[in-house]
Formats: structure tokens, C-alpha cells, sequence
């Protein structure tokens, strides 16, 4: 799916998310499926970043705690194997924060400010000067998630290249102060499906707008939500020429059906004129129901087994401490750390 | 010594020093004293402070890996026990990043910038806008520190003042966060004694500059440095009148010299005239000698068996460890934060 040099079998990818809400369609289109892609191809460590969301949700610490589950619950749903790729639950790594505090020493306030992923959130959250100082410093923590993996690919969108940056930045800083390749680089992998938009039409969807279909939605929410999804306002008879750019129900046909040359007849169809919003929009249910029925399915099976579902997770994070506890030796090395003062000198 | 409200054995301190170099005489008066004082009423742990060293040595980690050691000799030869007071070598207590890396959740930028203490330091150093980010954050790594030994007091100079406020700060945060008294503040035990200046008169004592006298001085450097020290210059003659003020010898006389009625009696014949630097001199040269002979006969003693002092260090070590890992456990439970997923919901 994506243009970039492919992804070998030495690779070691992470990913993660902030287990801040129950996953949806923008997941699924936009990491999910090339998550379920590379877990045959390379390593995988998958992160539930609960420390992360904690940097803009400090104050609400029980919604963070009450989603790590959900989230594991969404990523095995829909067809991560715990054999392939590793679930593991940061703020169980204690040495990630070890790694982050040490990395911290690498970079200046200024850097870190002129991040533009960071700058731009900064706004979005609305934060001004009040930013928290954790949230300041999250590149860094999301660079020790990287490095701690010695991951050489992370996934991500467009927006999210100034993090890879900035943790390419650091890596070679402790590598000149290790006078040593101590960590690896990472290349970024651009997802190829184009962000989708929100339901009611906004660039960005929100759980809290509750402009996404959730992993979880039921039939009939489904249906409902693909019904009031935003299209083209001035096509208000089935005749009138109606428009593609901005038609969420579009965006969506592009990200999820199948059958590409159908969906460019069909743009055909409505720019000219005669194809009603609801024809597309049935065709768009169906196929997303035909998606979601087996996840649904699979999702309430592994719910009635949760602790199972734990156990996938606590796992996973022991093989993910492991890992991260060798990088850790290995900076902590480089800056010239031990454990234990004896045989020191 | 001190004018505050005095110490009880339910209190428990932390103090430290950066080991960046030997310790000198201004820190025997400015805070080596006090702890050989409260070793004696309450619990105390002393923090060998790599990790906050590194906030501003990261390009020179050797230097500080080099003198942890010697701060611990220095400390035992002093009259530090091991038996009254827990020695800890910071780096290796991990439990204390990821307490500071919750608590910068809980502080934004702006106040970590608005931190005088930081401000000065940054002054200092001459960082302006590259001030390394884990330098602005060390008030917080400070707060975790003294939060997670839960401390009740913490011996400091005036200058030191605003970083107990911002550690009762983030104290404060978190305990409304948890709805419940997690963490203590601390209340600062002020030094009696001004703060030494360097043997040049400048009013800062610096390693770099030389301007200090090593508790591993010899007798000869000692003897040289007095010699050299900055008195007045305008006191020429001995029948000349002297000025006291800004005199670095009877700045140390005030600080070490146990007969207070001759030093002011010294002090009088001096601004009157008569009196010559060198016979000053010699009796400050004298009784800095009787301080320092037997701590250097023990700290050459305690170095020909190195190993078991880092012993000590390291035993120290895996107690404070139990004592943070404690705190830190009650502080990830605010944040609702589980090292397992079974059994969290």
C-alpha cells in the first residue's frame, strides 16, 4: 500500500495509541490494517500510550485507565495476533521513563518548541502558555518509545513526520555522546489512505464531536451514522450534478470499498448527475457492516474472556520491558551510569 | 543552629549534592555540618545527584561518573554514618524518573520558567534560549526527590527557597488529584551560616575558578591558599585600618573558628589598625587544619578500602529505592496507572 522501500523482516516497527476513546473507522483506514499488514512482516510492538495521554489528560487519569482494555480489546478484534505483534502498555515500561529522562538532557526548550506536531496541538488544545510541561515533552518520551525499541520504521501520518524528526535528532545526539551507533535511526512509513474526515464533514475527527463510527457500533448505529453523514449540501435532487471533493460518504467509498473502478463510475455518476445520496450511502453501509460483523463478532467473544485479554497485554509488556530494559543499559552506558557504584572504580 | 522551628525524629530530610567535583569548605559549613547535626534527631538521605548533574554535564558524563565516589568518601569522611544516614546514588533509583515524569504532568512550562532559582541558573550558565530541557525540568526531578521520600524537611540556602515551593506545588497537585494526602510538603531548614565566599572574594565559590579549599587539601595547599586569600586591599601596612567587610578571611573565621569572642575581638583590632593579614591568617590557617587533619587521615583510610564504600553506597541505595518504590506506587494508583491489566477492571 505504500510507496515508500518496503519493510524487510530485520525491521522493528512501533506503533501504539492513546487509549483515550474506543478506536474507529479513521483508525482502522488510517493504521489498523497496516499494522495487520507488517505483523507478517516484521517485528511489531504495539504501544497503548497511557502515559502519553495522560500529558493532556492528567486531569482525568480514570478515562485513560478505563480504555487500556478497550484498546487491547479493538486491536485483537480486528486481527492483531499476540504472536505477531507485541501489545505492550507503556506506563508499564518503567524504563521508558528512564529513557525519557536521560534523553531529555539531549535536546533544548527551544527544539522542542519549534516542534511543529507539538506547535500545531498546542493551538488545537488551546494551551497558549499554559502548556503542561509534560505535554512539551512528549516528542521526547515518544522518541524513547522508538529508540527504546530500537525501532528502524514508525507508521504515520504526514503531520506526524516532525516527531520522527525529532526523534532521529536525539538518537544521533546520544550516538555522538556514545561515540557509538548506541540506537538506530527510524525511517517514517506514510500511510497511503488519505485521513478521513469526520462524519458531519470536519477535517478532523473527534470522539468528542462524536463525528466517527466506533469499531464497536451496532448495526443500526451504524446505519444511522452513515445516514447523516455529510455530502454535498447543494445536491439537493437526485438529478442535479452533485460534487466528490468534501462528500464524506466519498472519502469513505475510497478508504473501504473493494472494488476501486466501481467507486470511480459511481464519482462519475453523481458529478453528472442522477445518483442519489442514498444509493451511495446503502452501498457504504453494507460494505462497512460486512466489515465491522466480524470484528463486532469477534470483539464480544474475546469481552466475555477479558482476563485473557489482560494476560495478552501484561505479556506482551514483559517482552517489551526486556527489550527496552537492553537499550536502556546501553544509554544509560553511554552516559556513563551504573547500577551499582561497585567495580565502578 | 538554625532559627527555625526545630527538627523532631518523626521528620525525615533529603539533601544531596551534584557530583560534579570534591566538596570544599563551603559546603562543610553550608550544609555538611547540618547533616552531622540531623543524623543525629531524625532520618536523613543523602542523594549523590548524577541524574541532576547530567542536566547540565551531558556533554561531560565521565566527569560526573568520576566523582561519585569521592563525594561518597568525602561524605563518610566528614562523619556522615552509614547507620544514620541512607547515602543514595541517584541514577539508580528508577522509581524517581517516573515519579518525575508524572509529575511534569502537573506543572506547565510557564511556572517551570517563572522558577527564580532556574532563571538565575540559567543566567549563569548562559544558556538563554538553549537551556537543555531536562535543566528546566530538574525542579520537578527536585520535587521527586523530596516527595518521593516523603520529606518533611529539607536543609537549604536562601537562594534554594523557590524550589521548595515549587515542590510543595506539585505536592499539592497531585494530592487533589488523588482527593487524598499522597504526598507531604516540605519545609525548607535555612542555613545559619552565609554562604562562604570563594578565596578571591568573589562572591561565588567555583571549582572551575579555584577559589575553594578542598577537604582533601594538604596541608601545604591549605597553608598556600590561605596565604593567598583575598583580604583588603586598601590594608597595606599593618598599622593601617583594615575593612572586615567582604575580608574572605573573617568570612571564614565567622564560619569555622569556634571562639566568637576573639574573632570579634580580631575583627575590632583590625578595623583599628595594627593588626597584619598574616597573623590572621596563620591562626584561620591553623584551626582549618586541625578541622581538616583528621578528616583527611579518614578519608585516606576509607580510600584504601574503596569497595566497601561503595558498598555502603549501594546498600543505601536499595533502601531509598524501597522508599520511593513505595511513594510511587501511591502516586501511579492518583494517576490510576496498574503495572498489570488483570485485575484492573
Amino acid at each position: 500500500m505504500e510507496s515508500q522501500p518496503s519493510v524487510s523482516s530485520s525491521d522493528i516497527v512501533v506503533t501504539g495509541d492513546r487509549p483515550t476513546g474506543p478506536l474507529h473507522l479513521g483508525h482502522y483506514a488510517g493504521s489498523l490494517t497496516t499494522r495487520l499488514r507488517l505483523q507478517h512482516l516484521c517485528r511489531q510492538y504495539i504501544l497503548i500510550a497511557d502515559l502519553q495521554a495522560l500529558t493532556d489528560n492528567a486531569g482525568a487519569p480514570a478515562r485513560v485507565a478505563d480504555h487500556v482494555l478497550e484498546v487491547a480489546l479493538d486491536y485483537l478484534a480486528v486481527g492483531i495476533e499476540p504472536g505477531r505483534s507485541t501489545i505492550a502498555l507503556q506506563s508499564a515500561i518503567p524504563e521508558l521513563a528512564e529513557l525519557t529522562i536521560l534523553l531529555l538532557n539531549l535536546v533544548t526548550v527551544a527544539r522542542l518548541e519549534r516542534n511543529p506536531t507539538i506547535r500545531d496541538e498546542i493551538r488545537q488544545r488551546g494551551f497558549a502558555r499554559d502548556i503542561p510541561a509534560g505535554f512539551l515533552m512528549y516528542p521526547v518520551s515518544q522518541a524513547a518509545d522508538i529508540a527504546g525499541f530500537r525501532a528502524t520504521v514508525v507508521p504515520v501520518g504526514a503531520d506526524q513526520l516532525p516527531m520522527i524528526e525529532q526523534s532521529n535528532e536525539l538518537v544521533r545526539a546520544l550516538n555522538r555522546l556514545a561515540e557509538r551507533e548506541v540506537l538506530v535511526e527510524a525511517r517514517p512509513l506514510l500511510s497511503a489512505t488519505q485521513r478521513l474526515p469526520g462524519l458531519d464533514g470536519k477535517s478532523k475527527m473527534s470522539k468528542s464531536l462524536g463525528n466517527v463510527i466506533n469499531l464497536t457500533a451496532s448495526p443500526e448505529e451504524l446505519r444511522d451514522r452513515v445516514k447523516r453523514m455529510y455530502t454535498d449540501p447543494g445536491h439537493l435532487r437526485v438529478e442535479d450534478p452533485g460534487q466528490i471533493e468534501g462528500n464524506t460518504v466519498f472519502a469513505y467509498l475510497d478508504a473501504f470499498d473493494p472494488d476501486a473502478e466501481e467507486v470511480a463510475a459511481l464519482k462519475q455518476r453523481y458529478r453528472r448527475g442522477g445518483l442519489a445520496d442514498s444509493v451511495v450511502k446503502q452501498r457504504l453501509a453494507t460494505l462497512l457492516e460486512a466489515l465491522l460483523a466480524p470484528i463486532r463478532a469477534r470483539r464480544a467473544e474475546l469481552a466475555s474472556r477479558r482476563h485473557q485479554v489482560a494476560d495478552i497485554v501484561d505479556a506482551g509488556t514483559q517482552v517489551a520491558r526486556a527489550a527496552v530494559a537492553q537499550v536502556l543499559g546501553d544509554v544509560r552506558e553511554a552516559f556513563k551510569l551504573r547500577r551499582e557504584v561497585r567495580g565502578a572504580g
